[in-house]
């Protein structure tokens, strides 16, 4: 098919990477070009015929072969981190001179995890009460979750502007840490046993009714389907995207 | 405050309408100005100075209580049954000519309820499995629920529409009944048990993950936020709207 | 049927009381004789001809009530808080001299949550990991929960007793109270949530597997079926027994 | 340490053989001392000095292995299938002349799921309603799974024996399947979702109260601890043993 999506994977040595030159080789409407791992020479992926590129290499490298791509007339989707404002700004100039490529910097790709974030958003402006429980296993060194934070802050975001009041808590006496942590007055719950990997759940309350968004991930197989969509979106999205969600239909 | 909401319920004797009587009095920013029982003359509505009302009624009043509702410049927020396609038509119709007025006919105010149905067919386009299970009280005589059916309606619509492959299942040999109800190619699990009230669960799978959407209703009381929602609402929203999702922030 | 148990309810005009009596009262194996309220004359329960007493009256009465009761060659069942260790050691006294009759003092009548409890003491010394999360409605005022504080000294005491290690965690920055409350070395986490009544979850987690008991408590006629547990058995047992789970069989 | 338990492991190379050699040789208390795959002598097992067996071979060999081992004085922990009723007969008969020694035969060694099955027959007892849910991988071809029908059966039966009426249900008009499968009068359902392993969920109810009994299998490393528990326990439990819950504590 001449409009296959020809994909060059970079990282593709990295758990993540080798996870996607998987993913992109088993998909019907992709071919795999190239697979670039550290020192490799960008030229390939020209050589190759890439039209779009995956990146999962490392801090270091990744603002370097986003620029590339993007010089080359390529769309590039990217799961590396650090991506600070700075390099995003300088990011978007550059991709101002190129109005036709599209950019994906995706901070999660798991679909389930970003769904469950943007509806707990979404449903938090219509329930007097939310909390947060993640629940991971026990070598994890921090406490609450990146994701729980990030979800909470978006919900105190949402329920701010709608003006819904602080959920309602008549705790007088507690032991001490009983009722969690607060994130932007949501409080979140930390919980972390041997056997689990990573899994959040929000609770929402009303009177008479509760709502329960739960997300559990298990595998780093969970990331390819958004991975994938990314690819398939990236090209009709030019200038950057942050997020997953934001290639996402979410309302109906 | 001038720009209060004066509510007149009608129906207000049954269970439904009891409640909400108590709602709408306890709502700051409305005034309860007349609760109407059977044969009770609609004239008081007007008498009373309503803006709006509430129909709790009875499938053999409902369409009369609204068309005399509209008829006066009043706005109608509609829990009652009964409203087929042909009454829907003629109410469409007689609002027609009155373009400022608003009806809000809803089969379900659970907000956690709608929201989560909403979800359902929103996410459903995302993974490869979905699975509904509903638990209810064992004096159901119905199985599975009408909330259960219309949710795995929405979802096989949503999926259809976005051209996703069945759930995948490589059941070879089962006892019969073990994988459920098929609602439109989406299996469903009804479970009845002493003690629940009525309970959803919607189960969505894709590799190495899972998102799941669990409502819980315990009470009537769950009806009223969105019966209060509604006649906030409803003013702004001239024609007729069905279905509570109508007036929710669906996407970000 | 001559074996039957002619109860007297004490403090029949209480909550937990009323209840009481619908449920003596429906029970085809049992006589409601005598409703006794504050005041009442104790020779009330003599000249009805009563076997058993329930006793769910008030801190201040409840000794002398059970005490009657064992004075007259009656068995009690007793539900009231106030049994300090010298109350106990009282009544112990009191049986040695009357060695037919039976007392069952148990602090919570919910089977679910007797049974919860104890299974969650048994499976804590199989698992690596063990934590209890607790779900109320909002207006309540301690955390965490007189059940989740007394769950976490049964499964910390079943885990001494069985040389279990603490809970791995390698947590080493939480915001404060992201990782819950310590009662005796296990984490106990409080949800306050709208709509909740009083829900409880001990999380067990070993390599590759968690086992999660869960108890929800919906309603006051939860603790109907414990009541007429105790009094079908009460009379089989002698002497002072403290605490439902005394009368379950918990083996197989 | 001269009382240590020394293990050789039978069927080594296959999945749960490797998984064993891995977990006693990570034990402080055992020393691995031979590893046998098939066709290997099994006079490596006496030659090594080994005081048990592991047995995870095939159903071919693994009568002809634990004959084997009792005949040279040593205790057995097998986790092969194929122990039909006459083997075990004829095992019992060998185990009567050599008294000194132990076997445990195990079709399960998840403790979690050994657990979950005893606790659900105990509380069964006292609890109007029960039914179970398994969720699984799509790639399972029966339904529903053998760890459901056995825990369906272990509840009829304790049911059955304590004299409690079948579960309430009031279905009259349902859609085939609806309300699952029947075991024993159980009703089973069966969930199949990509991206799970094996779960199930036990759910009982009564009036005003639910306790649910879930165990979640994520991973074969999840039978090890099951395993370590057979092997520490065989010697002082002469004779043979049909399941783990044999060697387990439940009651209190």
């Amino acid at each position: 098919m001449s409009a296959q999506i020809k994909v060059a994977v970079l990282g593709a040595a990295g758990r993540m990477g080798s996870e996607a030159v998987k993913a992109v080789t088993d998909a019907a409407d992709m071919e795999l070009v190239a697979s670039l791992g550290r020192g490799d020479d960008l030229q390939q992926i020209i050589d190759a015929g890439a039209t779009h590129i995956v990146d999962l290499s490392v801090p270091a490298s990744t603002e370097q072969n986003v620029r590339f791509a993007i010089e080359h007339g390529l769309h590039a989707v990217v799961g590396t981190t650090g991506w600070s404002d700075e390099r995003r700004a300088a990011l978007e100039a550059l991709l101002a001179e190129h109005p036709e490529n599209g950019v994906l910097i995706a901070p999660n790709f798991a679909l389930g995890s970003v769904l469950a974030s943007a509806f707990a958003a979404t449903a938090a402006k219509y329930f007097e009460s939310v909390e947060i429980i993640e629940l991971h296993h026990p070598n994890k060194v921090d406490a609450p979750s990146g994701t729980a934070v990030r979800t909470a802050e978006l919900i105190a975001k949402s329920r701010e502007a709608a003006g819904v009041a602080p959920s309602p808590d008549a705790t007088e006496t507690q032991l001490d840490g009983a009722r969690g942590a607060e994130v932007d007055g949501i409080h979140v719950h930390s919980v972390r046993l041997r056997g689990l990997v990573a899994h959040q759940e929000v609770l929402l309350g009303g009177p008479g009714e509760q709502l329960t968004l739960r997300h559990d991930s298990y595998d780093r197989a969970s990331f390819m389907p958004g991975v994938l969509l990314g690819l398939r979106t990236v090209a009709s999205r030019p200038g950057l995207t942050y997020g997953l969600d934001g290639y996402l239909e979410l309302g109906q």
